[in-house]
């Protein structure tokens, strides 16, 4: 048996999740200096103190949003011999369902001025050095680097330049077709 | 023997690259709407006037940066057995040597609106459908945007996420080893 989370509990992590989504798609749209809290707090359909109650400052709810811990968590759950597929079949799946991309946010720091260093800097501890450590064998971390690139692009044909083709198979087709050319960088 | 080109005529040629490449720049980092003429001549180092000049409007100048035209001739320019490898090259070669990428420019569609709905449908008939046309067997068009999907991953990770393993690698030995997995696609 599950028990349901209290109301108000409930509430709360929903609209974190809101000023959140909220705050991911101004910044895959508008340069980080550009961003308002009160254009946050409008897309996620709550007040400006609200935002501010439960983040602090603009600084450490974008410094949450640009951070890619909770996301790689997920994208690297899966034992190493199936990894190439459960990551495609992830970064679809996350689009498709959720709207959101464990790694696209990457591809917006020119937007970003200084911060989009710190974007890259949280990219490469999070995502490509944690993976490359699960590797064994030469130049794992050039390996690991091209097996994310070709989770970035797939991520960038579904979400962004939107390929019907893409658009129209399911996660399940295209990690059967795509995920072992992932898994090739992971164990040659 | 070669003919050098007159004076004036490659300063027009240079000048008009240098106002492609600042269109290009801007149009990566802000959203179409907010981009002016004025800026755009300042950071390719010229007059307002030269801009109009050359490239008629505003509109009609866009729409020359947002083609992928000429850029897919040379991305496609060899024969099927070995375009994996020579399309992965060429990503990695064109970052390197011109701070260019021909398919980079889909991934900052979502900055601009509605023509982020142009650069799509540009990016559909000038790269990925083309390319479809030259395979043979199943799911050619699939096949296609995964492929490209590839190389727009590669290119991201070079270009933005500047993954150092990646970045200091030659473009010889990135697409010995990561062209073969873009030919799985073109060749099964």
């Amino acid at each position: 048996m599950t028990t349901a989370p209290a109301p108000a509990r409930r509430d709360a992590e929903t609209t974190k999740a809101a000023i959140l989504k909220a705050a991911r798609y101004l910044l895959a749209r508008h340069a980080h200096a550009d961003i308002t809290l009160k254009a946050v707090a409008e897309r996620a359909g709550v007040s400006p103190p609200l935002v501010l109650k439960y983040f602090g400052n603009k600084d450490a709810l974008f410094a949450r949003v640009m951070s890619f811990d909770t996301d790689a968590d997920d994208l690297l759950d899966a034992p190493l011999g199936d990894l190439g597929r459960h990551m495609v079949r992830h970064v679809l799946a996350s689009q498709r369902d959720r709207g959101a991309d464990p790694l696209l946010r990457i591809a917006f720091a020119p937007l970003h001025g200084d911060h989009g260093d710190v974007l890259r800097a949280n990219f490469r501890a999070q995502v490509t050095d944690r993976l490359a450590a699960r590797l064994t064998g030469p130049d794992a971390g050039l390996r690991a680097e091209l097996a994310v690139a070709a989770l970035i692009g797939v991520g960038v044909m579904y979400g962004i330049a939107r390929g019907p083709h893409l658009c129209e198979s399911g996660p399940d087709e295209v990690a059967d077709r795509y995920g072992p050319l992932v898994q090739a960088q992971l164990t040659p």
